[in-house]
């Protein structure tokens, strides 16, 4: 299977997840030595998910189907660049290499938000189009120390 | 209620998760119209679900809640400021506020990943430590244009 392949297999996902109105135009398959693992296509509007991208959808599926929260040496293949959300997810789930057709430009002309998005984010929080706004409760800051001298947690 | 009385309840989620060992110190509730209508605390560990952030799992309660994937006159609270992929699925959701108490850096200092990731995904693809490279395959494009195409579709 080459690289090639698995993206066919993506964007198929996305392809079938659109017609049978799951939700938008994507898909996306994750690769460990060789094996999918894990599979999906978007499924925001079906499921009342606006975190039911397919990239995600794919991540929490692997996640299922290897026991773990991460996945270390996993390869990610998307029909389209991935959006802020999908791309820290794969931060968090520590996949290394990712794959992808479409872009974040090719999203916005089929008015999808993923380069709005990213110039939102990156800006300091009093000059996004949303609202930030900092309370200073000592409950918080409490939490973290706590967690920081827990004997018995787990991190990721 | 205030904004601090729903954000102790936003603690007292991450407290409660962290404390169960559902995951790390984290938790939100979303607010609309006076009402709780959505809460989470962080579950990744516990799920192996890298995904699912106290902000996340409050959005897809919220949104189950609602039976919508926008949550547009809702606020969200979270004991910590929201890593790129939450702030990216509030963009998604159409939440277009937040309040929060500890912040990235408050994060970092408990060896959370955040900030880290908020200076990676804002660099060029190539320059970022993961990987990341194009495949021109034509039926990606096909699928955005039977997309753009689609009488049918809901958009998001």
């Amino acid at each position: 299977m080459t690289h090639e392949d698995y993206m066919a297999i993506a964007v198929r996902e996305g392809v079938e997840g659109m017609r049978s109105g799951k939700g938008g135009p994507f898909g996306a398959v994750i690769v460990a030595s060789g094996e999918i693992i894990g599979k999906g296509c978007n499924m925001v509007t079906s499921l009342n998910d606006p975190t039911a991208h397919a990239e995600m959808v794919a991540i929490r599926n692997a996640c299922q189907a290897v026991k773990s929260f991460h996945l270390t040496d996993a390869v990610l293949y998307t029909s389209c660049e991935p959006c802020p959300m999908c791309l820290s997810a794969m931060y968090w789930a520590k996949i290394k290499e990712f794959f992808y057709c479409t872009d974040r430009f090719d999203a916005a002309r089929i008015d999808f938000a993923d380069q709005f998005i990213y110039d939102e984010i990156v800006l300091p929080l009093n000059d996004r189009t949303s609202k930030a706004r900092q309370i200073h409760l000592p409950a918080a800051m409490a939490l973290f120390e706590e967690w920081a001298a827990s004997q018995t947690k787990i991190s990721y």
